[in-house]
């Protein structure tokens, strides 16, 4: 009898390749398949062996994307195989990441399979923005909501609970809709500048920031001409962003690195 | 002139050392000096030089810790003294990390600082315990809170807002407050018996979990006898944690790892 294969359902951070957790990075390292997310960079997937197999299943904006349905399937079918599958998807399998309906699917057809985190663009993005998600006297907590729904159906979101200005609210895909989301948050109570950063690209070298008010944030990301995700910080922690445009937080992390190489 | 030393302020994931970054286990290695919080791992303090100092600043319940302001004062005194600094905390330095207090300190002072983003404690339960923190259907965002607050205080939460069944909510710092928590989101109008998880040292060795509903979660929690972290999921999603116990989640990274050692 063949022997079971096994998945992992890996998270490949933000964007930045050495954001990746050390698991994730041994992991792919001994994966026979890695089933990986457009997001996914060139040089995580690098770090697979050569022989392995790489299948894309990415969703990109307005392409037809591989159903849900077929990646579960396609999962099952390399396990059944004997495959040490790598499912690869940017940020956290378990934020936003779908990552959920796929273990289901596993644990029913009795696969083993295990859960790796990886570090969720919110964090990527505070970050390299040097803006904090939660901060003494700012933002008691922080919350993370998608602005992303089907195009046939209205946002349905809990508008006077998002409007609390004492927790900083993060929104995932929310390019098209951040105009509806900001006006939204206004009509419940808050601030009409209230800072807001958005972050397209986060983490990456293309990353590009743009800070704006809520009640002009959807015109200027709609003029921005943003290509690639975009993620929304909104709240009051952004105004710490505003004091310190970034001058003094500078790539040192790339120093560390170059001085290690010539050591 | 004494060359200018820098800071990164790296979060160290959730417990399990392999849930490091990549560029956190690079600058640990690089570090003159290593500051960290009581709850990061002797496995991620080992990667630093053996010539590195460490200097632990660990808060301990119920003992005196160091002063925020003492930790502060360090930081920026040894990268005066041209030293590479890495101060790391338990999570992400951006989640309930008091990091931004930190790099406050270090821009006024004209420091060069970086902040190195970690997988949060509520993303390593979730993965360990299979439970995701969003899921179609259960849960369309998630937000984290802390129950922790200064002793001659109460608790003091947007209970309307974070009554709300679509969102999974995650408390950190809870076990004190857990009982005041989940009296206040029942009489607020969440359901008495919706699933909450708590997770004991989670993604480590001595992870312990304990499945309740909310109306009873205090008390049992209280039972438990739980030392060290625990951490609160709370919503519909733990329901998926119900329907699987566990039983075909099994540590198939540490395989990998074992097969990789004998290859």
């Amino acid at each position: 009898m063949k022997r079971l294969g096994r998945v992992f359902l890996v998270g490949a951070g933000p964007g930045d390749p050495e954001l990746l957790t050390l698991r994730a990075a041994r992991l792919i390292g001994a994966a026979d398949v890695v089933v990986h997310d457009r997001l996914v960079s060139p040089e995580v997937l690098d770090l697979a062996p050569a022989t392995a197999r790489r299948i894309p299943v990415g969703k990109a904006p307005r392409r037809h994307p591989v159903p849900q349905e077929e990646i579960n399937a396609l999962l099952v079918s390399l396990a059944l195989d004997g495959l040490t599958v790598v499912r690869l998807k940017g940020g956290d399998p378990f934020v936003f990441g779908r990552g959920s309906e796929e273990l289901d699917v596993l644990r029913g057809a009795g696969i083993p399979c295990e859960i790796v985190p990886g570090v969720t663009a919110a964090q990527g993005c505070a970050a390299a923005a040097g803006v904090p998600l939660t901060h003494r006297g700012l933002a008691g907590g922080v919350r993370y909501v998608t602005g992303h729904c089907r195009s046939d159906l209205p946002l349905e979101l809990d508008w006077a609970g998002l409007a609390d200005p004492d927790t900083t609210l993060v929104v995932y895909m929310g390019a098209a809709s951040i105009d509806e989301i900001a006006s939204g948050l206004i009509a419940h109570g808050m601030p009409a500048d209230l800072p807001v950063l958005a972050v397209n690209n986060g983490t990456t070298p293309r990353e590009r920031r743009l800070l704006a008010r809520l009640d002009d944030v959807g015109r200027r990301a709609g003029q921005a001409g943003f290509s690639g995700p975009v993620l929304f910080i909104i709240g009051r922690v952004v105004s710490l962003y505003e004091q310190c445009p970034g001058a003094l937080l500078v790539r040192l992390a790339a120093d560390i690195e170059r001085e290690a190489a010539h050591a």
